[in-house]
């Protein structure tokens, strides 16, 4: 039976916690006889960052090929001490780079997509009795380069490694506790959640709530491995991430808030077929990750369209949304930094009408103007004034979650 | 034709420095159009003692793979850097590991040889005119796994790779401006040389002088490659090592002061063949490096043994000492850790005799006393008080170099 288990940076940022992983898995090891560990690690805490910045120190215009294999370095530092701190403790251990526990991937390096696996040289280090640590995040590709699958992809290494492992089990450790109703450094009512839906999770990923990497868990869901998440500090019981539970799903199961997006309107847009896919597909191309997209009702053939961005990303966004306004006889181009995005997420949305009003009755019973609103299956985001961001978060979290 | 040069830590130890060692490298390659460059680094400054000292924290007991491939990551993160700063600044660039650039050595990890070279991809990459920028001091065993070559090799791995490629010439920088006289630190009065022979550079690193590794001096001696070596940082010409210029060699071409080692005495040893390898080496095994060595004339069939260690083995070298005097029957073990060694390196004096003495009179003038003396026939030792040391340092440069 083989377990994987991902460490992020947090967990490994110094020495002591290395030591400290090292102790938790040479640990559970004796405690669990006969079961294999595979354990993928990422970079020590801060590490990447650290090299992107002298990356863009030397250089004006960064290569894919030598950025990675810069950025490579990062897991396998790692790898290698928490390898050396576990045998210090008396448990065999070896440590394999991504190329040598046959990851491979397309050659689109810094953001390469896994192609499959060759688990070979895994398996066989599992049959000698070692526990195997895999350094996340990176690959190698049909010519032999390295190469790195993006930034957080450490988890999405985890769980590819658990489906061609046929493992029992993926656990993602990390300095947080597991998976709130809420953020509870913003919301001291927020309670750990102790199951919760692919899909559920994966909203809240693209509402910036920090749970894991999206793609891991896309993964995840495809090949239905559960995953626990929980902290690699702690003892206390994370949180699981699988299909929808058997108990009946909360109506509401998570609240987020995210206070780093802007956004941006384009007026007076001529209402044809089309006309969405010319104005965002060259956002797209640029790299900029849109949002919530809102298109008001045309009158007299026009209509504005609203959609938000990382404010990171608004300036870029401004000057491309304006040469397309131009393209396509549209009017202004405006914008606005200081909104919040409020979200609730829940399965039992689906089966109960009406969240969407009681969500809107609180906020504007806590007289909180809602600027967007955008619906899905099991999510309804709505835009409000950043300086009511936490006051929406708060009340919003009090109506629904018990 | 192909010129490799050699970079280390210290011309590499910032962004900005890479970035001036890039330039370097762009300029070189203009003004010299035709000519191939391979470019070998050591890790950025700094990185390898990071490293060790992270190791030294999360195990008691480092074991060699896992040590070796953390500390590769060093010249991976250095050539990955400077390849990109190469590119950044319009010439073509590639980075390769020591196992990309062919570097096949044994399998003793941490302290590797190189038994061959594969020089196919280099040349590859430089006929699609690239500048190669290869990762020194690592290499990779039959088993396919990284090896290292030991504290300073990426010396080493630019000569070979020198020997391997037929390159026209192999020019090592680092942050000082060649090789003096004597320290010019410690010496104002010091020179720099602009030749010297293989012969005395060797004897210069056995001395403690920070000129080069000793096993890439031996190396290039042995192929006949001579060794440009000079400063990063600066335009000035440095110092050529090759073989016996055609000029008169001077009597006395550099003054070394080495005041990090310690004397160690075993007294009323039985003088009989054999007893010195008994005494050194398990000395050996512990893989201390012993350096003078003198042997008393013997006095009714027993002699005293003295001999010097590196300050910082003398306490492991009394604990061996200790054990072998009392199986072989003999006294005491003394030590003195007040002591300097001064040396003058010279081909000059093997045509000259009397350079021994004219050392000894003159420190004799100074008042300084002489507790140990060796010779070689291009060098001699003396080991001095060691708050006598640069006083005989200085004294000795003033009576030889002119």
């Amino acid at each position: 039976m083989i377990i994987v288990q991902k460490y992020g940076g947090s967990s490994l940022a110094t020495a002591a916690r290395i030591r400290n992983v090292a102790k938790k898995i040479v640990a559970f090891r004796r405690r669990k006889k006969g079961i294999s560990l595979v354990i993928v690690v990422s970079a020590m805490g801060g590490t990447t960052d650290r090299l992107i910045n002298l990356a863009n120190m030397v250089s004006k215009s960064l290569q894919g090929r030598e950025l990675d294999r810069l950025l490579a370095t990062g897991e396998e530092v790692s790898s290698s001490l928490l390898a050396l701190a576990i045998r210090s403790q008396g448990s065999s251990a070896i440590s394999l780079t991504g190329a040598e526990a046959g990851v491979i991937t397309d050659r689109a390096h810094t953001k390469a997509k896994i192609l499959s696996l060759d688990t070979g040289r895994i398996r066989e280090e599992l049959k000698r009795g070692r526990i195997v640590i895999v350094a996340g995040f990176q690959g190698i590709s049909d010519e032999g380069e390295i190469t790195t699958l993006g930034r957080g992809a450490s988890d999405l290494s985890a769980v590819a490694l658990a489906k061609a492992l046929d493992a029992e089990q993926c656990e993602i450790f990390s300095n947080v506790k597991g998976i709130y109703t809420a953020d509870p450094s913003k919301v001291r009512a927020a309670k750990k959640i102790s199951q919760i839906s692919y899909d559920e999770a994966l909203e809240m990923a693209g509402c910036g709530a920090q749970v894991m990497q999206g793609r891991a868990i896309e993964l995840a869901k495809k090949f239905g491995i559960p995953l626990f998440t929980g902290s690699s500090f702690s003892k206390e019981k994370g949180t699981i991430i699988c299909k929808e539970p058997i108990v009946e799903a909360p109506l509401v199961s998570n609240v987020t808030l995210n206070e780093a997006e802007a956004k941006v309107s384009i007026f007076r847009v001529l209402d044809r077929p089309g006309i969405a896919a010319r104005i965002f597909a060259p956002i797209a191309r640029a790299g900029i990750n849109v949002d919530m997209i809102v298109q008001n009702v045309s009158k007299a053939g026009y209509t504005d369209l609203s959609f938000t961005v990382a404010i990171e990303e608004l300036e870029r966004t401004i000057k491309i949304a304006k040469k397309i306004a131009r393209q396509i006889g549209a009017g202004n181009v405006g914008f606005d930094k200081d909104v919040a995005r409020v979200s609730i997420i829940g399965l039992g949305m689906i089966s109960h009408p009406g969240v969407a009003a009681r969500m809107f009755s609180v906020l504007a019973k806590n007289g909180i103007n809602i600027k967007m609103i955008t619906t899905s299956e099991i999510k309804i985001s709505t835009v409000v004034p950043k300086k009511d961001g936490k006051k929406a978060l708060r009340a919003v979290h009090k109506e629904f979650i018990k």
